[in-house]
């Protein structure tokens, strides 16, 4: 007999709609219309002028033909159109593929052809990377140039010339700001675009879907503390993982994006001090920034700040001096295929009666899941069984939820082996504490976190590699106070060979963007196992020891 | 060709999971298990052990053979079950139906029959009324008696003899704490049902589903300005659309429940100074209580407390004294069909700015969408398009969105209407101002709200027209100070017939729970249109001249 729970009480547009982040700048811009949505330089944008320049990006992509399942990409920086292609590109069912600006011609032109790029809108200052890259790719996207007006005379970096065949703000200007957007079919289609850095081969191409977009936005606003008005400073590039969500989750409570081409310290300290500054999120490298400053460049504030870390978790000392100059550290875990962090190290209280080393241990734990994940477990990859929450026994970090990815873009195999037996595996080492933490332990995917970016160890020894002089070689992590980690290289050189560390970093940077390349060099014979698999983890203790 | 974006990207168990409320709770439990979860008179119980009894209550449910679609029925006050059956109920996939506990006895027996509840958990203050109910009813559920052991001897009523087979406390101790609880097999399955108190004939059991609950959960933390940590005041009866769905709410900020059993100024007030409480929820009137109690009962404190109110715009008169007794005020709009309210008037910080008039004005406006409902119209309920954004043109308030009801049970024509051309409809007028904010009119459904409740006017009538000295009759809303509203009776007799106000009142209290009869009975004919139709808007301008 069927259930009348289930009788006659099926979806229908009252009752159900899909899931997605446009709904809430919309909500933000009829409500909060006249509050500022977008700080950039000199310049301020209301939410309702977001909203409509959004509506008329999407007019102007969809004069063009641009539609459901068309890739949009950006190699843009922490800029006003970035957050406009957030949400003008899903309006018209498009997906919004985010180019990392610190990529290399050939990995941006096999982005381009495997993501069949449509339109590429790209800023000057990324001009002529893109150009070479566009010349290695076999797509022809629409290229459309953004020439910053607040690019600014002392500019660390040139801007290029024009590449493009139209202009961003005419591009805009050219839109409807009448254009009605499309909800998407289903909250399940795709909204964005990230790759991978990468481990074996090519990047791989994690797709998001509206549905997580939208749930991520809502538990950012928890994890983070985020009440309404909030004041956001873009220090983490929004090419991460959407920002962590973040261009999503302001809308939700409509609060204010205070933008930053570069990241700077006393660039951020303005912000903070000038816009009231309320959240931040960053990579160490950050931290280090803040805390090493010339005091000339430091401002004082009345607010705490809080500021998001993900990556190694941050030093004792670190975390003191960031407390002395008005920033409350929380610090996060996750994954582009999570949507970026969806782990927080949740802080209880009693915890700051603990003696320095039992603090410092609590720290160093990556802790718990988001609320909008539904499941992180430590799970012995072999038997799919939990391992014992002891705090010792090391299985893989494995994910469940509604914000984990779709999966790779045509890319099945790695889709089937990502998710296989239901969870998705993070190549993540780690153990699970009796409370319910997660600690990592070590990475099965031999990755480098240098100041926020990941480098595979792998793609690294295959560039040293081709230089003719190598016999074997290895990468590991260095750990650095400055950039996290960076890369140091083990080489064995053929017999009778002799080549200068320099040669080996010069010969790197012709193969691999700059901060990819090692920043150390060791000539040495390599440790195996009898079965000559490379021993790592020794190199890893000697890395740490220099 | 089919997009590479719906290619081999589908969901599975790693990157889709049912939404659900339940997730929030158990998270709670694992990541703040010494937290103080609920707080009863003198006991209190962790994130830990609210998790625990939930779980036993699940178990122990399960046990009795009660699954999927199952109605577990509830007749119980702001108490700790009525917490945990929000989780433990759903925890194996039945339904929880909370009823009204000011009540008869005869739509007690009928909600019970046409939700064909399996078990009915019962508070010994209301035994006596279940009882009758019980004995009208053709359904036999499994009868479990709560005895409160925080009751109090102080108590303004009675507790009445236990009528069931079981106790509350014995059923949940006997259930597993280790039990694995279900999520629901579709996000979209019922949650919870909850009666409307009907304009024409029976009531109308409006279904939650796993879904809406979940989300209005994360839109409430947002509207509510509900940072973790916060303390929740049981001051709104939590049988009212499941408390707007704060019991699933708090879960997800791991915030403290403090319970009420009687809503009571002193007690208020003391429980705000004692626990720090940081949010409530509740009718116009308990405002008026908190301001019109005796001053030995009243206690400052330091925070300033959030206070939601629903139905009528509070006056501005109100609203001072309620900001000098440490009160912000939030004006929201809902109905049952809408888990409650899903419309808040979002003031805008430069109203404050306003002259007194002006500001009275913007405060009488219902507002907004919440950020989980997809929007909010007001409709020409012939033509279904949106009347002009003039504040002027009246059209019915509708509603689209995922935090609107499945439907109404085993009432398929009832739906249908409600669903009519993609929208709910509300049944209330009213004007879309050009700022988006939307006001009520006037109710077409003849609809009194007295304290909190919803009366209907036609089965008050209903109970008039069967005294036989009746001809014609017809029930308005008188405004009133204390309540709100009440009920106004204007009646003709016959001819010849004598009746006194305390007959007419007296025959209503032998058909109608008590709140429902009239205070005030007018003998008068009746205006009618030329067509014979009762003009029940110059009834209305009499009653608020009276």
């Amino acid at each position: 007999m069927t259930s009348p729970y289930a009788t006659d009480l099926d979806k229908n547009p009252a009752n159900y709609q899909p899931l997605t982040p446009i709904s809430y700048l919309e909500r933000a811009a009829k409500v909060f219309p006249s509050q500022v949505a977008i700080i950039h330089g000199a310049s301020r944008w209301t939410y309702s002028e977001f909203w409509r320049r959004s509506l008329r990006l999407a007019s102007a992509l969809a004069k063009l033909g641009i539609g459901k399942g068309d890739t949009v990409s950006v190699m843009l920086s922490n800029t006003p159109p970035m957050l406009e292609a957030h949400f003008g590109v899903p309006m018209v069912k498009a997906v919004l593929h985010s180019l990392n600006t610190r990529l290399d011609a050939p990995i941006l032109a096999f982005q381009l052809d495997h993501a069949e790029s449509k339109v590429l809108i790209v800023d000057r200052e990324f001009s002529r990377v893109v150009k070479e890259a566009l010349a290695l790719a076999s797509v022809k996207p629409l290229v459309i140039d953004f020439d910053d007006p607040e690019y600014g005379d002392d500019a660390p970096y040139p801007r290029h010339e024009r590449i493009g065949t139209l202009d961003y703000e005419e591009f805009v200007a050219s839109g409807d700001e009448d254009f009605v957007w499309s909800r998407p079919d289903d909250e399940w289609d795709a909204i964005a675009l990230n790759y991978t850095s990468g481990t074996t081969g090519n990047p791989k191409g994690v797709v998001y879907h509206h549905r997580g977009a939208a749930l991520m936005a809502y538990t950012n606003t928890i994890h983070a503390g985020m009440g309404r008005y909030s004041v956001y400073l873009w220090t983490l590039p929004m090419f991460h993982c959407n920002g962590w969500c973040f261009p999503w989750t302001l809308a939700l409570t409509a609060g204010t994006h205070v933008c930053l081409r570069w990241v700077r310290a006393k660039a951020i300290y303005a912000a903070i001090a000038d816009h009231g500054v309320t959240h931040l999120c960053g990579a160490p490298i950050v931290m280090s920034a803040l805390l090493n400053v010339p005091s000339a460049d430091k401002r004082t504030f009345p607010q705490t700040v809080t500021f998001n870390t993900a990556a190694a978790p941050p030093p004792e000392s670190v975390l003191a001096g960031m407390a002395d100059a008005g920033f409350a550290v929380t610090h996060l875990y996750g994954l582009t295929e999570t949507y970026g962090p969806s782990v927080v190290n949740e802080w209880q209280p009693e915890w700051d009666e603990l003696d320095k080393e039992a603090r410092a241990a609590k720290k160093a734990r990556q802790g718990v899941r988001y609320a909008a994940l539904e499941d992180l477990a430590v799970i012995d990859p072999v038997t799919m069984e939990r391992v014992p929450a002891d705090g010792e026994t090391i299985g893989e970090v494995m994910f469940r939820g509604n914000i984990v990815m779709k999966g790779y873009l045509k890319n099945r195999p790695a889709t089937e082996e990502a998710f296989e037996g239901g969870w998705f595996h993070s190549g993540d080492l780690g153990v699970m504490y009796p409370d319910g933490y997660v600690q990592l332990k070590d990475r099965s995917k031999d990755i480098i976190i240098s100041g926020g970016e990941n480098i595979s160890s792998i793609e690294v020894e295959d560039a040293i590699y081709r230089h003719p002089a190598v016999s074997s070689c290895a990468v590991v992590a260095r750990p650095d106070e400055k950039w996290g980690e960076t890369p140091i290289a083990y080489v064995d050189l053929k017999p009778g060979e002799t080549v200068t560390e320099e040669d080996i970093i010069a010969h790197c940077r012709k193969h691999l963007a700059h901060f990819k390349c090692p920043r150390t060099v060791i000539f040495t014979e390599i440790p195996k196992t009898s079965t000559g698999k490379i021993q790592k983890y020794r190199l890893r203790e000697i890395a740490k020891e220099l």
